[in-house]
């Protein structure tokens, strides 16, 4: 049964039982307030880590919720500075109305990005399935062009990262390098998991090579070692580089590099909508979907 | 039941019964004397390769053994100018009493440089597990000082080996580079197959472009690969790099490695305590122990 249910969530079929996500978002999630997240932020801080907050939620079709994201963000900002805490946000622009029309996300994205200005922080822009690809480009380049503080996100999986990189200007850019997690088509993204990694520690070169601010996302300790030695050989200093990590995956692998001294920032998203990102990260690892089923039959969840 | 056998073997449980060990030591020691090793080394050199001795023995904690070690290391020296072979010797600090007193182990280590110096000739000090890496590099960097015939370990599992390698003078270091044997935790080493094999490129390299010279241990074809990708492109002369292989182990690619004109030498180690090392030997390769468990069942070992 094991193996059929751990088929289904690769092939992102919705059909595990909700209880069962939900236990597993326990692991992913901070909480649904943003008090539930600020206080994990507080603890993550404690051990020497930094954190994004991102609130819950995507493919958002009606306005009202995406102005109310887009407030939402504007209090973790406000916060954020409020507690003085060592943080900044990540923003999925389909919750700010992608979807619904572009320049109503624009409008969002710029009133998001102008509050972050005020408190000299940061806004992630998130990267999510390759529908919204160069919109987000689009939209990200527009308000950096207006802000100065907002960075991108690029999949390894992708055939066009490296072209992505190229594009960038060199000053100012920051960027998220990740593997990526949707399901995208072999015509514009590499399937094979020993490609993805070529590819993601190819677009990591390119990324020292061009002198720009990487965060350094991943789980994959091959890969950590990979940006090690990029690291080394291109000295890249200390602050010129982050770690991130999701909450709830690798805490072991997240306190070796704090202990070696690099700065790692840890992913803290917060809210009701637990679910499709819960989904997302059961699909990646599917090794916890078998523990929580186990436990949920044992009666023990 | 070869499974569980496999697994203790990788467990480094000593379950091993040692009739087994020592008929698979057979393959990878020349013998309990001095003059076995020397007859071995002769016949590799009829092969064309060089040789690199050692006495079996570690972990001693009675000062007698490590002088007796000593000793013997002054006779293999002796013997290696009379026969005027093509050959160095290989020493564990924990045989020459590291583990007892830090300055005893130094003097007899001294004595043997000493030795290999009025010899021209030259001290490989072996790498052993993490409780003794900080020592066994203050005693090489003490004596390479004073001697300036004498080379290092770097086991690319090791998390720290990048940094080890920067730390290095660019002049008249002689670094060993192998993948390490022993088992180390999480924390300071790296533990996945494809991991190890990364960083033992990534330390090639750097090992390369600082113009260090390297014995590249390893029967890993794929890092012999990519080792010789790595000596084509940075154009390191035939006499700037060996290749180094363990008595018993992959006889087929040292020929070949021989036959393109490499130079290649071959750990030859003796003496009567030969378990501990056959026993790491056999956690590297349980299919030897399958084949000489069989052998033993059937009467014909």
């Amino acid at each position: 049964m094991s193996g059929l249910f751990s088929w289904l969530i690769r092939r992102g079929l919705p059909l595990v039982p909700k209880p069962i996500v939900g236990r597993v978002a326990k692991r992913y999630v901070a909480g649904e307030t943003l008090e539930h997240a600020l206080s994990t932020i507080e603890q993550l801080a404690r051990d020497g880590a930094m954190a994004t907050m991102d609130l819950l939620g995507e493919e958002v079709r009606e306005r009202p919720k995406a102005l109310a994201a887009a407030d939402e963000y504007e209090r973790m900002l406000d916060a954020i500075a409020e507690r003085k805490l060592v943080a900044n946000i990540s923003v999925k622009l389909s919750a700010l109305g992608l979807k619904i029309d572009e320049r109503f996300c624009s409008e969002n994205l710029d009133r998001i990005a102008a509050a972050a200005r005020r408190h000299g922080n940061f806004v992630r822009v998130d990267m999510e399935d390759a529908s919204t690809t160069d919109a987000t480009l689009r939209l990200y380049r527009e308000m950096q062009a207006r802000h100065g503080n907002l960075g991108v996100v690029f999949q390894a999986y992708m055939r066009r990262t490296l072209s992505d990189i190229a594009a960038l200007p060199e000053t100012g850019a920051n960027v998220r390098l990740c593997k990526g997690i949707y399901v995208e088509p072999r015509a514009i993204a590499f399937k094979a998991y020993e490609t993805v990694r070529l590819n993601f520690l190819q677009a990591l070169e390119k990324l020292f090579e061009r002198g720009i601010y990487v965060g350094i996302a991943t789980h994959d300790e091959h890969l950590v070692c990979g940006a090690l030695g990029l690291i080394d050989r291109y000295r890249v200093p200390r602050e010129r580089y982050e770690f991130q990590m999701l909450l709830g995956v690798e805490p072991e692998l997240r306190r070796i590099l704090l202990a070696e001294g690099h700065r790692l920032r840890v992913y803290v998203p917060y809210g009701r909508d637990w679910y499709p990102y819960s989904t997302r990260r059961l699909r990646e690892n599917p090794e916890v979907a078998k523990h929580v089923v186990r436990a949920f039959l044992a009666g023990r969840a």
